[in-house]
C-alpha cells in the first residue's frame, strides 16, 4: 500500500491542468482497452452479457466480511416497496445462473458507502464498477485458470499495443505479463506469517498477482463443515491488494439457512434464494467479480484508483458531478 | 404500440416454465451479440469506452420532456451532501467531452420511476440501459450516419450469425436490416399530420427505423432562437417508438442561463456546466443514447421490453431482485 501522506485526492475533470487532462485521457484508453479485451474474452468463452440492476429488494450483506468499512447502507421507497442500492449483484448472479444463464457476466456498478476514513488508502472508492461473473458447475480451479488467461492475455496484448500511453504512464518497463499460474496461498499461512493484517503484508511484498483462498467470509460462499475450509479465493495484485473476489458457492437449504442464522443476517432479505435451494432449484456455481478500477490502476500505476473514473467516487468527498 | 390488453407483465426469472426460460436465453443472446457489436464500432471508431456513475449532485431534469411521466425522484444524503439516482448521464458527458474524452461511450444504467400506469404499454421500465455517446464539434448528421451505420451492421450480421435464435423468437423473416439512410421528419409536420400524440401514430405506422427532428424539451439541446427550431432528434422504431434521443448541445453560457431560466429549473444543480460555460470550457458537442432494452426488444420481437431484461423492471411492481 503507498504511504498515505502521499497520496493526493484526485481532482474532478473540470479542475484538472491540460497536463492532468492529458494523463486522464491515457488512464481512460488504458480502460477502455480493458473493457474490450475482457468482454470480448468472456463472450468467445460462451458467457453471456447481462445489463446492470440499480436496485433490489434483495442485496449482497457485506458480512461477516473482514475488509468491511460501510458507513451507511441505503435504503429506498418504491412503489411502496423498499429497495437497497446495489452493493453486488452476487444473489442476481446465482438465480441467474441457475436458470436462463448458466455462463454470465456482468459490468456491475457497485455502491458501497465506505467510511470517508479512507480516502487517502488509494484504494477504496464510495462508487466502483466490477465485471461480476458466475459459471454453472464450476470448480475454484476453473475460475482460477479463466481469471488468469484473461489478465495475462490483457496484459500481453496492452504492452504490444498501447506502448505509447504506457510510455506517458511510466508502465513501459515497469508493467509486466504475469506468469500463469499465478501463486495460491492458504489465508490460514499468510496469517502465521503476517498476523491480522495479512492482506497488506502480503499485498506490499508481492510483485506478482496471487490468489489468496479459505477466507472466512458471506454466506453465499462454501464453506466444508467437516474441515472448516471455505472453497473461496481473492486475487491480490501489488499494492492494491484484493482486486477479486469469489467463490464456490453454496446451493444447499441447510447450510444456507444455518448460515444466515448463524451470521445474523436478516433471512427475509433473502427469501428468493432460500425457496429455490429448499426446491433444488439452486445450482452448484463459482464466479467472481474483477474489480475494473483496481485493475486497471495496476495497470496504469496509479496512486489512487479513483483516478481512473472519469468522476472520482473518493470516499467523503461527494463532487457535483 | 401494441394493444394494452394484449400485454403480460414479464415474470421474474424464477417463475420461468422451462420454456419461457428457453425463450428468456434466447433474448440473452441477441442482447449479449448487441452490446458485443455496438461496444465494438464505438471503440473501433475512436470512442472511449467511461464507466458509469449511480449517484450524483447533478443529474438529468428530464423535463420539459413530452414524454416525461416521473412519479418519484430520488434523492439521497451521502457523507452530508444530497445526491440523486442517474437519471441520464448528460450533464457527465458534456463535461467529460469537453476536457478528457472528445469522443465517448458509456453503457448507463438509468433510473427513471415511471407511473405505474405505464407498466403495460410494453416500452416503459423503471431501470434501463443507454449505450449514452457524445462526440465533440459534431454535428447531427455525423450522429445520424454512425447510428445508421452501426444499427444496420448490427442487423446484418445478427441475421447471419444468430439464425437459430432469431427463428425460436420467429424473428428470422420480419426482421430486416433496415435500409440507409433513415427517413427524417420534422416534428411540426407529423403534429400537422398525426396531432398530439404524433409518437404513437409515427411508431405505429412506419415499419423502418425513423428519425424525427425539431422537438422541443431539455434546456441543452441545441435551440436556434432566431427560427424557434430545435437541433435534435429521436431516433424511432416500429412498435416500440422512441429508441435513441440526442441533440447538438447548447455551450454558450447566455443561451444556457436563459433556458434554465425558461424551464425554472434548479440553477443551483447546474452550477458547473454554468460556470464551465461562462469560462468557454464548454466545447460544443453532439450525441445520444440508445436505449438497449428497446433496441433489442424490437430485434427479438418482444411484447413488453422488460422481457430482455433479466430483472424485469416494470413500471408499479418490484420484484425481490
Amino acid at each position: 500500500m503507498p504511504k498515505q501522506e502521499l497520496i493526493e485526492i484526485p481532482k474532478p475533470l473540470d479542475q484538472l491542468t491540460a497536463t492532468e487532462i492529458e494523463r486522464k485521457a491515457c488512464i481512460g484508453k488504458i480502460m477502455t482497452y480493458t473493457l474490450k479485451s475482457l468482454s470480448t474474452t468472456f463472450v468467445n468463452k460462451g458467457f453471456q452479457w447481462l445489463l446492470p440492476v440499480a436496485l433490489s429488494q434483495s442485496t449482497d450483506p457485506l458480512w461477516p466480511d473482514p475488509g468491511a468499512s460501510i458507513e451507511k447502507r441505503i435504503e429506498i421507497d418504491i412503489y411502496g416497496k423498499p429497495v437497497r442500492t446495489t452493493a453486488s449483484m452476487i444473489i442476481h448472479k446465482l438465480v441467474a445462473a441457475s436458470t436462463a444463464y448458466p455462463k454470465l457476466f456482468i459490468l456491475s456498478p457497485n455502491i458501497r458507502i465506505e467510511k470517508a476514513e479512507r480516502a487517502k488508502t488509494g484504494k477504496h472508492v464510495y462508487e466502483f464498477t466490477q465485471l461480476d461473473f458466475e459459471v454453472r458447475d464450476a470448480t475454484s480451479k476453473d475460475v482460477f485458470a479463466l481469471v488468469e488467461e484473461a489478465i495475462s492475455t490483457l496484459v500481453k496484448d496492452l504492452k504490444r499495443e498501447m506502448k505509447s500511453e504506457l510510455t506517458t504512464l511510466c508502465r513501459c518497463d515497469t508493467l509486466k505479463a504475469p506468469k500463469t499460474p499465478f501463486k495460491t496461498y492458504d489465508r490460514v499461512d499468510l496469517e502465521a506469517k503476517y498476523g491480522a493484517d495479512w492482506e497488506a503484508g502480503i499485498s506490499q511484498e508481492t510483485t506478482e498477482p496471487i490468489w489468496v483462498t479459505n477466507i472466512p467470509r458471506e454466506f453465499y460462499d462454501f464453506e466444508d463443515f467437516k474441515t472448516g475450509k471455505w472453497d473461496n479465493y481473492d486475487l491480490f495484485l501489488p499494492q492494491f491488494g484484493e482486486v477479486l473476489s469469489g467463490a464456490k458457492r453454496e446451493f444447499e437449504y441447510a447450510k444456507i439457512l444455518k448460515k444466515i442464522e448463524r451470521d445474523q443476517v436478516k433471512k427475509e432479505n433473502y427469501a428468493l434464494i432460500l425457496k429455490m435451494a429448499k426446491e433444488g432449484r439452486l445450482k452448484p456455481t463459482a464466479g467472481g467479480g474483477i474489480g475494473m478500477e483496481r485493475l486497471v490502476g495496476w495497470i496504469a500505476g496509479v496512486k489512487h484508483i479513483a483516478e481512473t473514473q472519469p468522476f472520482p467516487r473518493v470516499p467523503g468527498t461527494v463532487n457535483e458531478l
